[in-house]
């Protein structure tokens, strides 16, 4: 049961969105901002970004919509999602995202934990400073979100078949959707 | 040495506020809408909130700049932040922001290992549903923010005296002042 009142039927982070629109409307802009607005990253690459940092936090709503978010914007190549989560930077991904995937992992746990050779591994693998920048902050922010959604006991689907189709309309709609 | 590019004396978090401005936006609404915004908790208990945290994650940038707002806010009262770096929860405050910052350093580690044993002790002491939601939003924002700030290996000012300052104009104009 969650820890506040929250809509029924609305699980995740969509409850608290929806219960708290204040805050609701800014998360839901930092969202579309991180993930679909311009960054040298491709939407599907940020997504898998923020399904890694969420399955590395066991946020099991989290990780389940942005997998399914990924592997729409994936479409025959979905099954890269699946490498990541079951093998992180060792998932089957080029040397930039391997390297960015590394940058995240070590932002989740702790920032401090970054170093100027990851960085510089990043850089060699092609990634410039507005890329290195949105992997820190992506992964920053899912350590908040995951945060919400677990702090708060949030519910999460019943069946997990429900994330493909909220999957599909946060890779098609965006993250302004829930809150227009 | 950062570990991206960023302008030139400006400490911590306001560097890649100012150097990513489409991101910066919505992150300084954010602080504004949880530090700021209509809430039960009085801006100076959800500054000790975000202090808290931030000193939890040993973001040196964070906890100086958020103690030195709450100190500002709390004025003839400012050693009560001092009691909270130093205490946490056992810190000279009442039951209510006692079980308000308990949840808050759960928040910290694991959203998780908040209990509903944890909600009924702040409800008892007189918290609503806002109050324990904006104290695990902003413990989750903080967990974002500090890793932001570490993650990117920002600089922190040369003397800690600099924070003073800070704190009074974060008290007086808030968070939209640096990015308007």
């Amino acid at each position: 049961m969650p820890h506040v009142a929250l809509p029924a039927g609305q699980f995740g982070i969509v409850g608290p969105l929806v219960q708290f629109p204040a805050t609701g409307r800014v998360l839901s802009e930092l969202a579309e901002t991180l993930l679909r607005g311009p960054s040298p990253l491709t939407p599907a690459e940020r997504e898998m970004i923020a399904a890694h940092v969420s399955h590395g936090n066991e946020c099991q709503f989290c990780a389940g919509s942005h997998a399914a978010a990924a592997r729409a914007l994936l479409g025959a190549h979905a099954s890269i999602m699946d490498g990541v989560l079951a093998n992180g930077a060792g998932g089957p991904v080029d040397a930039r995202m391997r390297a960015l995937l590394t940058i995240a992992g070590k932002v989740r746990v702790d920032g401090r934990s970054v170093t100027a050779e990851d960085v510089d591994a990043a850089r060699a693998a092609g990634a410039d400073d507005q890329a290195i920048h949105d992997t820190v902050l992506i992964a920053a922010a899912f350590s908040m979100f995951n945060r919400y959604v677990d702090g708060l006991s949030t519910t999460i689907p019943p069946d997990p078949a429900m994330y493909r189709p909220m999957g599909e309309q946060l890779a098609t709609r965006g993250y302004l959707a829930t809150v227009a």
